[in-house]
């Protein structure tokens, strides 16, 4: 049983906080039963009292309240696939990517891809949003440029509204920051969705353009 | 200027961040320029570097990084009412209380009524997670037996699913705690959200239902 602080899985667990190590590394921390359960083959996973001292598994938890069992596992992008996927661009907040992978997996069948700009969706606090969903649906990258189907992007300011526009699969639904809005490229013939108020974040429109995309897309073939 | 932490405006805020002040003084927090604009006529507010020094500001600051304004103001709460609206059970995470409070603020006339056992919705996270809706909507209480209406439950195990019932107004969609569900009496004919996978949260299915429910149900007269 690991009882020093100073063990190099323990080491490793503490690097991996930091994206540039995640980066160097291709690692990642999932933290909990429920994760760690939702998990592809782990490089390691250390249990509290099974693998190591408890309070040295709490000293390397990004969570409040501690964990008892923490894994790593090797980063896995996906390609851009799929009758129906996400865009994001410019989405800093980690919370929002993890969110949306947890959304594209309930109601699409193509992943996130993550254009310039968005969280590290391998961060801890994305992998929790994700509620284990970027085990099932891992994350693509691609630019605009470089994404294939019809590209439809969701705008507040869009002059149509999502269900007056036709969807021909393969539908990548286009999403950017909360602020900066959409690449200018993509403003012309945004569409919207229609609300009362300008209030929908980015994983709520996501959702609603996914269900809605989804309802009216149904599988083929 | 303010210039001493004794002061009793930088004491009640200090207060603000327990739910038992706010509930004996029925007052709230809501910090940053975004939320103070979108507010109701306040009881105080305080600029760093006009009111007070800004060290000491950011001092009672709930965000990690301090911040510029702080107002504080009367807790006001609504009637349940409108043609749409959302009830909550036991949803305990002030994020998604506050993002669901959002949620009918751009899309649905009605507020968020809270049964027992959700998080306070003027703690310091539902309101930040609300954007300043929750000054534009604000929150109802009541329970189950008291909710006049069409009440349609949302659950992942609904036999139906919740584009095949009629939504005949006023409408209340109600939703359970993302791990308990449902009080019993709701799960018999709840509908479901159509998902490839179990992972719809709490506020995602809210917003899904409530955009379904508002594009089936025009306004009327």
């Amino acid at each position: 049983m690991i009882s020093s602080a100073d063990n190099d899985k323990l080491k490793t667990i503490r690097k991996l906080a930091q994206k540039s190590w995640r980066d160097k590394l291709g690692l990642f921390v999932a933290e909990g039963e429920d994760l760690v359960e939702a998990g592809w083959e782990p490089v390691f996973v250390l249990r509290a009292g099974v693998d190591v001292e408890p309070k040295l598994l709490d000293a390397v938890s990004t969570l409040g309240s501690g964990t008892r069992v923490i894994g790593v596992y090797e980063q896995r992008w996906a390609e851009p696939s799929g009758d129906l996927s996400v865009w994001l661009g410019g989405v800093e907040d980690p919370g929002n990517v993890g969110t949306i992978i947890r959304a594209v997996h309930a109601l699409a069948d193509g992943p996130v891809i993550l254009g310039a700009g968005c969280a590290d969706p391998w961060s801890p606090k994305a992998v929790r949003a994700s509620m284990g969903s970027i085990f099932a649906r891992p994350p693509a990258r691609a630019e605009l440029g470089d994404l294939a189907g019809s590209l439809v992007a969701l705008s507040a300011h869009g002059e149509r509204t999502l269900d007056e526009v036709e969807l021909v699969p393969p539908v990548v639904l286009c999403l950017g920051a909360e602020r900066g809005g959409l690449p200018a490229e993509l403003e012309q013939g945004a569409v919207r969705i229609d609300v009362r108020s300008e209030s929908l974040n980015v994983a709520m429109a996501a959702s609603i353009a996914l269900y809605e995309a989804a309802r009216r897309m149904p599988p083929h073939g």
